[in-house]
């Protein structure tokens, strides 16, 4: 890949600053907020029916996570996700936990019908159980997928007419032409919670400054997956490498993305 | 005690990686998430109505909390618990709380009377009030009670047919017939916010690999305030001692529970 | 200013430590739960409205902010507002993103109408709008305000009866009559979430114990502001000195605010 496009990308984005809107859970909203502004961007967020439509006019990009549903928050999210799309402004739906309930299934499934979704993050069981495959959840976790990862996350994206992106230990960014596949990372982020919901956030924060959300995606799970391999070096245990993790995520320069992505089209 | 038994349950928690599904608040809902992984669990956070029951069934047990106490989430606490009942899965009650507001007091006796609990862990304060004793709290506080508290505990554990814990500088860990007292613990782990819920979360983690809560409580809050301990070691404040806390609490080994922990009968 | 008057108030709420019963957002409501204890306070954070009147009857103030709001909330910000007023405790209003949204901006008017409150705390451009100046504000962040800003604040205070704060490089501190501008602080505490809301937090410890809501403010402010100089010494980037910031707080003495404190009257 040309990692000048993605250095150019970050560059942008610490330029630009974007808000970023997040509806997003309760359990790691802090982790979103804090990986925003170290990514370069500002975050807010804002669920309450009454406001999300204003909030959002605002934003470069709308990220929503269903990581702790509830009936009041779906419709914030309709309505978000309704006026984001009449602005042109990417949404990124991060279906934490669809497979594990009916509820979150649905849920995902109805902001998949009713909205225009830029870009769908998930792990492998959650998207194989969106995309209709065999999948399984447990809680937040995957616990696999049969068949062919890539082809179904391909055909998902095609059919339906996004970006999809399934995180794992290596990333599958693909809009159903273009097959991304993201290298970057550290098995020590799956020791704390909230990287699979950061990552969404960080994606959130590229897809404001640019109209390619397959670029977007990649550039940001390569750039948070740097600082994760940067912060893994002289960890003592998960959260002083979730400390870590923050501050080299601020401190990482676009020229540290150009040399150290590790992108692969396939 | 034979701390071989500690340990092996130890071994088989880090074997099993059971789920921990948590209704609980939404201060210290990070911190409980966090633990429960760094003791070897998996953390699930779901309070909607609509899908407790089914998330709860995957669960190997089932953590309530009333820290940030609403309506919907009784109504929740109350369905999960059922499905948790019917099913035999383990449940850790940790009333925040009860004592300072009528509401929260009156949730606690609610839940203690539609709900089999199987692990009631609270302060000196929490206890004394739903036990029935003189007691005093303040928002979250603890200002002591009138009477013995071993006593107290034993004869509400003996009374309800449940586990009782009772935190402080000496746990009290009681099913009515056994009474365990765990002298692990620094007390840096009462200078941040969240260790008493961090505690529930690992009881809860301990309790899903035994049919024995009075061991799985005794051996968890040995290992939490083994990790305490070892955290306080090296700490220059309040919240790099919390970083610490999460590593050691990932860096302990079972053989460090069987040689470390303090634990009584008396 | 005189030093020693800000360094008793430190030493009676070390010694005091008030309760500081908050209804808050859940993205920085952990951040405001341990800087509460750092500064030798204790937090409570209740929000329901069966409970809140009967919380905050125990608190030495109460913190309202409003920065992930809903309908629910302002409900239970009136009740316990309400009961504050009653009981003379003071209310520190935090109007975050005041401005952004007509709910936020209308929400804070009529928390200001219906309540007493003591002081009001936000940035330049959440101030400006509320005390109806031409200002605006973007998601949580201020971007900028047309006109003298001491000039506003102190007006604004005047009129309603209260002190109001300005946050920002040079924070602003005045009842209408007295201006008190504290110097204190470090750019690094912006490149974190919830500095605001910890500042509020801060205040409302101090406010617990004088009646003087503008030497609470200044020296919350200053306070917290050296805690911040401090942290950002060693600092390595932004969640580093966020742990450093907590670990400063809880260790500063009286005389270190006494000597640091950059206060002066205007």
């Amino acid at each position: 890949m040309k990692s000048k496009q993605f250095s150019d990308l970050f560059t942008r984005l610490r330029e630009k600053r974007p808000l970023v809107h997040h509806i997003t859970n309760y359990v790691t909203v802090n982790d979103c907020a804090n990986i925003t502004i170290s990514a370069g961007a500002s975050p807010v967020m804002a669920d309450a029916h009454e406001e999300v439509c204003e909030m959002v006019t605002f934003a470069g990009a709308l990220v929503l996570n269903i990581g702790t549903l509830n009936r009041g928050q779906i419709e914030s999210m309709i309505l978000a996700g309704g006026m984001a799309n009449d602005r042109k402004i990417p949404v990124i739906l991060d279906p934490v936990g669809a497979g594990a309930t009916r509820f979150r299934t649905d849920t995902a499934l109805r902001l998949l019908d009713e909205l225009k979704v830029t870009i769908l993050k998930g792990n492998a069981g959650e998207i194989g159980v969106l995309a209709g495959a065999e999948a399984q959840v447990r809680g937040v976790d995957s616990y696999g997928v049969t068949g062919d990862l890539v082809k179904i996350a391909q055909h998902f994206a095609k059919r339906a007419g996004m970006t999809v992106v399934v995180s794992g230990a290596t990333d599958i960014v693909t809009d159903g032409r273009r097959i991304l596949l993201v290298e970057n990372g550290h098995p020590m982020m799956g020791s704390i919670s909230g990287t699979g919901c950061m990552a969404a956030s960080v994606t959130g924060a590229f897809a404001a400054v640019t109209d390619d959300p397959v670029m977007a995606s990649a550039a940001a799970l390569a750039a948070f997956g740097i600082a994760g391999e940067k912060a893994a070096a002289g960890a003592r245990g998960p959260y002083s490498f979730k400390t870590t993790l923050f501050d080299e995520m601020a401190a990482l320069m676009p020229e540290d993305l150009a040399s150290g992505a590790r992108i692969r089209i396939r």
